[in-house]
């Protein structure tokens, strides 16, 4: 939507540009940009500020593929964590949910992504290759598989256990079963099947 | 949640930022960051341009109280409108809605917001003595309050309203009714109330 207003250059611009940020329509983009210049412009300025430093210093780490503006980002460095598993996740958010349980202490690959040949996404923007040779590199013990359970998180996980097995490595997958806390009755059927097969 | 790593303080900040936007969560912001420094870093850039420029340059219209970055914004200046008229809305957005129906050609005030006490918006945010000023230049003869049919609008115009009759000025409201297009059966009552008092 036009806001019918042919001098408002800058504004326009800026619903533009927030358009561009994922989950965001015209309508969202139009309430942000008359929030930011209406009631916050302090906030418009340390979110301009923060883009362009995250921009300029934000890249991915050496060892992990995370974003950081490190060479190599805090957690490989951290020599506590058992240096012979690696745990491959899609997202730091996803990262920091196994972190949150505490029952980790390896190290993690961050594929940043997850296989997506409509989105125009392959293994080489995941860091397949780096995660390979990674994972041959005769210190990792264990590579554990926690891509989502998605159609296309058992896809990238499907992928990267083809190329781990053609290197004679054999990952673990995280465990499919029936979430804690929950009756058989309302779990879908899918879910019961994995955990009947899985039962031990 | 803290991303648990301590190297990442831009992608924090940005984080944080990002969370300042209206209807943005931690979730959302994560998932914003990651999406622009992953994908799409000519996006960061580009916003953080459009917000820097948006924050320096777009104020308030000198007439209508719009957002612009002129000094009186088009719509207050096209000579082809009706000059007599005055109709108030809560954004510019209302006023864009407005504008799309074609049925109304006089100018506008903005209000940028509507009063909220809670929110700590009184009358003075809202510019309503410049409001008032104007409705009592000579040139306007009608002030038409199309404020939102919300508890917070109807407030708005009722404040608005007796700031006018004050001055000896009647506003005029947009009709409450039934919408277009709608079957009774499925209209609440308080819409069915007022289009039964307000039959014509």
């Amino acid at each position: 939507m036009a806001l019918r207003m042919s001098d408002a250059h800058s504004l326009d611009t800026l619903i533009q540009a927030l358009k561009r940020l994922p989950g965001v329509g015209v309508k969202s983009a139009q309430r942000m940009a008359f929030h930011l210049l209406q009631r916050d412009r302090a906030g418009a300025q340390a979110l301009a500020r923060a883009l362009m430093e995250a921009a300029e210093n934000v890249h991915h780490c050496e060892r992990c593929h995370t974003l950081t503006q490190d060479r190599v980002c805090a957690t490989c460095l951290d020599t506590r964590r058992d240096h012979t598993q690696l745990c491959v996740v899609e997202t730091p958010a996803d990262q920091a949910a196994l972190e949150r349980t505490g029952a980790y202490r390896g190290l993690y690959f961050v594929l940043m992504g997850k296989l997506s040949p409509l989105d125009g996404i392959g293994p080489h923007d995941l860091g397949l290759q780096k995660l390979f040779t990674r994972a041959c590199d005769g210190i990792v013990q264990e590579v554990i598989l926690a891509t989502n359970f998605t159609a296309e998180g058992e896809a990238t996980a499907h992928v990267i256990a083809e190329g781990l097995k053609a290197k004679g490595l054999q990952p673990t997958r995280l465990a499919r079963g029936v979430p804690v806390g929950s009756e058989l009755e309302y779990v879908d059927l899918g879910t019961i099947a994995h955990a009947l097969v899985d039962r031990r």
